[in-house]
């Protein structure tokens, strides 16, 4: 297979973190997801907790006046849009490096200028998404519900607060997919065997 | 591979047509997109041009007066009604009888309880439509982008008004894919390889 960067946006709750991580090691690729933030982290000499906090999230324009990143030579930015600036270049210097597996932070907006890059969207209809928080956290619909909207919102803002394209619209993927058809294990082998018979 | 349906919606120039068509080849599964009205024809003995200029558009109400097919026996049912509820039963049939690849004509929805049915939809973004459209019919961007508006807008009417599901919404399909990035080949050869990665 030749060289291919795969950039995974998915809502929460459709499992597409897993999906993801399973269709890298069926394709034989390396996965980075939560990787990134301790990459970033060290690129500038960061806190990885400090970045954590503010993984995908767009910045609160209310806290413009403080919450920065100390050693960061700008101390006007807010830690998010250090975070995101960071992460755009350990990004960039990945699908420079290797085919590999990224999921959110925005790779696909990132890196859209390259024709190796497939961005996949992976979602499930609501009922499905309820089903796996509440058993991925132990609580309860209403709880869940929240959580749901909550993550899916914060991923929505921060995708389109640093790009100037739709988070989860169809349009902007050249692929989506409903995980709640076939489940984890096969949605992954047929996401691997969609990408393999992509010739670029 | 096991026995399936394969549905395909698709915008108006994003060559979803010829895309099925030749995934369906690549597949060896008969393909049913204007032959559906020919058989819905023969089956109540209708005018296959009157059925035909019907074909994927919702009745209009203004019309409820007129329009209606001489030999069916409801004389009170619109034209597209007819069309409608005769397709149904040609599709379901055809479900029964062997796996095919449908394009349109709300066959999702139809054969909606279905475990063996994979519903695509195929999609493109506007600029690539507008040329497709320019080149096939030999008009200027004006009259193409006229064009799409009104097919897009027939199809989505059509769908909705027949179904309680929306047309061209990534939630209604389990895969939805754009057809501008690859091109018709090798969009069609992805998607058979898609779909046979699917073990029902």
């Amino acid at each position: 297979m030749s060289r291919r960067i795969i950039t995974v946006g998915r809502q929460f709750g459709s499992n597409g973190r897993a999906i993801a991580k399973l269709m890298a090691a069926e394709l034989n690729l390396n996965f980075y997801d939560k990787e990134l933030i301790e990459m970033a982290a060290q690129k500038v000499g960061a806190d990885p907790e400090q970045f954590a906090a503010a993984d995908e999230k767009g910045a609160n324009p209310w806290l413009y006046a403080g919450n920065h990143v100390q050693s960061y030579p700008n101390h006007t930015l807010p830690i998010n849009d250090v975070l995101f600036n960071v992460q755009c270049q350990v990004i960039r210097e990945l699908a420079n490096r290797e085919s590999c597996v990224i999921v959110g932070r925005a790779a696909d907006y990132v890196l859209r200028d390259r024709k190796d890059m497939l961005n996949i969207f992976i979602y499930a209809p609501m009922e499905s998404r309820l089903e796996t928080i509440k058993k991925r956290f132990n609580i309860d619909e209403k709880e869940a519900r929240s959580r749901i909207r909550k993550q899916d919102k914060d991923r929505k803002y921060y995708y389109n607060y640093y790009t100037d394209s739709g988070w989860g619209e169809m349009e902007n993927y050249f692929l989506t997919i409903d995980s709640s058809r076939y489940g984890i294990e096969q949605t992954a082998r047929i996401l691997a065997a969609t990408v393999r018979a992509v010739e670029l």
